[in-house]
Parts: C-alpha cells; structure tokens; sequence
C-alpha cells in the first residue's frame, strides 16, 4: 500500500491515517507532498478528486479522507480489530471518532498542529469549551479503561489516531489539562510511531532550511 | 430504540440518522428537541455531551453523531447492508461520505437545510467549487451504478442518507446541476421516506404560527 500525506509537522489528517497503518503493523510506503505549494494541488488531484491528503492507494484503489481509510483498513485487514470488541465501546469510539472528524473547529483553527514548536497561546472561549470537552472525553474513557492498558479503551484503537494530534496539539500549547487527560497526552508523546513522526517532522524543518540557505535539497 | 432529533425544517444531521433508521426498516420513536431555544442546551445535555443532534439510544446506549449512528446500525442490525457489498464501493462509499461529514464547509454555511423554502441565492465561489465537486461525485456514481439502481451506489446505501440533505439544498436553492445529478437530486426528492420529513417539517411551521399568534400549542 502507499498513503500520500502532507507535511509531518502540519499535516494533523495525514498523522491520522498514518497512525491507523504503522500501529496495526501494516506494511506501505510514504508519498509525501508539501502542502500550501504551488504544485500541491496538481500534485494530489493525481491521487484524489478529493484534493485533501491523506489518500490510501491499495492495489490500484483509492481511498481518502483519514477516518474512511481507517474503516476500510479496519474491514480489509484487520478483521475489525480496528476498533474496540465489544459492540457498545464500538460504538462509543466511532461516536468520539466522529465528533472529532466533524467538528472542534475553534480549537483547529486557533490551535494548529506544529509538532516542531512549543509556545504560549490564548485561546477563545469557544476554543477552551472543546478543550474542557476533549478533556471530559479522555478522563472518563481513562477511568474506565484504565485496567486494559493506558489508550482511550485500553488497547490502542481508531479512536486513538483520531485524537493523537489533539495531544500534540495540548502539548505544542501548553493547554492545562485534568490529571487524567494528561496522562494520556503523555501516553500518546512517548508512543514509538509518534515519535518517530515527530522526529521526521524536525527533519523537515532541516530540509527546509537548507534549502532556504540555498543547499541544493538533494 | 429513540432517535432524538432536532426542527426537522432545519437539522440536516437529524435527517441523515433518522433516514438510515427508516430506511433500513428499524423501529424507532423520535424524541423532537428545538433548535436554538433557551431549553436546548439543557434538553440535549440529558442525551448527550457533545450537545449536538442527532442522538440514538438504543437500550440505554447512547450514540451520536449521524454517521456513527450509521455505523452503529451497519453494525447491530443490518449485517454491514448498510454500506455496499463489494468492498471496493464499500471503500468508496466511505470516503465520499466522510468527505461530506468533515467538509463542504461553505455549502452548508452558505446554503442551510430549509425544507420548506423555495429561494433564490448567489453563491461565494468557494461554494460553487463545492457545488460542482458533490455534482462529480453524483454524477460518476450514477453513470457508474445506473443498471443497479437510482442511488447513488445502485441501491440506497449510507451514502444516500449522508447526502439526502444536499439535494435538499440544492432544490431549495435552485442549484444548476448536471443532467445525472439533477435525476440523483429527483432520486431523493421523491422518497417516500424524505417526503414524509418534508411535510413533517411543513407541520413545524403550523404549529409555530399557530404559537406566534397565541393559540394554544397542546
């Protein structure tokens, strides 16, 4: 398989179907595309009518957007161990799923992913409504959950890729959390995947710079 | 199970759970809540925390957010007949209605869900742009599935319902389309099911005048 994603540092979608393929243990290879580019929107209409990243091609079929490409890799590949066994916590991560997938715009605008940066923010109202609504969704799933394992259900799940950019996101910002939440932003930093994102995010950087100074990129 | 919904002349996301349900042939009662009153937020709070229609509750589960109702049901009731068979469409399928879950901002900021209205409106070009990318992906479905059926995926699938609200739209503002998404947009607008929440939603404003002018609601 081949996931096209943007930039690791911005790209919070891409990290999303990213996750959902490395924590499963699925194997593809990267096409990465430079997002806000002149050449981006030609190049993604390759990939995707859709013109967003992430785009999963698998043997010829496409599919965006990152919690479609989650439910199709949870279908074809993952006998539905994509998500949580028992009907009724299925049901409620795919309800967190999807309310994140569909809404908590404050707190996309006003709080971009950069995993590269930490600074201070002063966020709306508004935004520091979805926090506290973030943060409730995480503490009681912790509570809960705690004796599986220390993601949202115990075990890693769909749902945690869903929120793995809101942790970074908490972090990048320095957001005050509930003790519980907190613990699971922790969680979500130390996890190896993330990290190893992260530090290609920082590689980005270099790239970038070098080629800002004039180093031939390649 | 009950199916807590929103003023059935403005919530779109109210109409594309309660269509899965209807559709689908599952038994459900509708619990009606009034969007943008006083009592709201107090009323949806006692289903919901996101705070958000539409609600199913379903032996005490609660779940929301529309397309992980559908999911829900795909799941619980319907043996996956609620997205296509073939995993390749059932891919597709996904991706389209998760691209209208997450996006299409300007259309639905632009052009809300009204029922009952029938108006004439110019658009920002953002909006057009989006106009003619749902007319895309309409249009290739039913070149594509035409033998199997007037959905968009042969016969009616998630997809419809996540999609139903737009050719609401579309006929309530007068959208030029192309030839194939103007029959999609007939497609729905004569459901049997999508008619009886058009008059449900012409029986909203009776009572509301009848409330204007003071004659007793009860």
């Amino acid at each position: 398989m081949e996931l096209v994603i943007g930039n690791k540092n911005y790209s919070s979608w891409s990290l999303r179907g990213w996750l959902v393929l490395k924590w499963f243990d699925l194997p593809f290879t990267e096409v990465g595309l430079l997002l806000d580019t002149d050449s981006f929107k030609q190049q993604i209409a390759q990939y995707s009518e859709a013109g967003k990243v992430p785009v999963l091609i698998d043997n010829g079929l496409r599919v965006w957007d990152s919690l479609a490409i989650a439910e199709y890799v949870n279908d074809a590949y993952l006998q539905g161990a994509g998500w949580p066994r028992d009907p009724a916590d299925r049901a409620l991560a795919r309800a967190i799923s999807c309310e994140m997938h569909s809404g908590f715009f404050n707190l996309r605008q006003e709080m971009p992913m950069n995993c590269r940066a930490r600074r201070e923010l002063t966020v709306s109202d508004a935004c520091a409504g979805e926090i506290r609504r973030i943060d409730r969704i995480w503490s009681a799933l912790r509570q809960r959950f705690a004796e599986r394992g220390p993601w949202l259900f115990g075990e890693r799940s769909i749902a945690d890729a869903m929120f793995a950019p809101v942790a970074l996101r908490f972090h990048t910002y320095g957001s005050e959390l509930s003790e519980l939440a907190n613990e699971y932003m922790q969680t979500v930093l130390n996890d190896v995947a993330i990290r190893e994102w992260i530090g290609a995010a920082q590689m980005e950087l270099q790239v970038l710079d070098a080629e800002e100074k004039g180093v031939p990129a390649d």
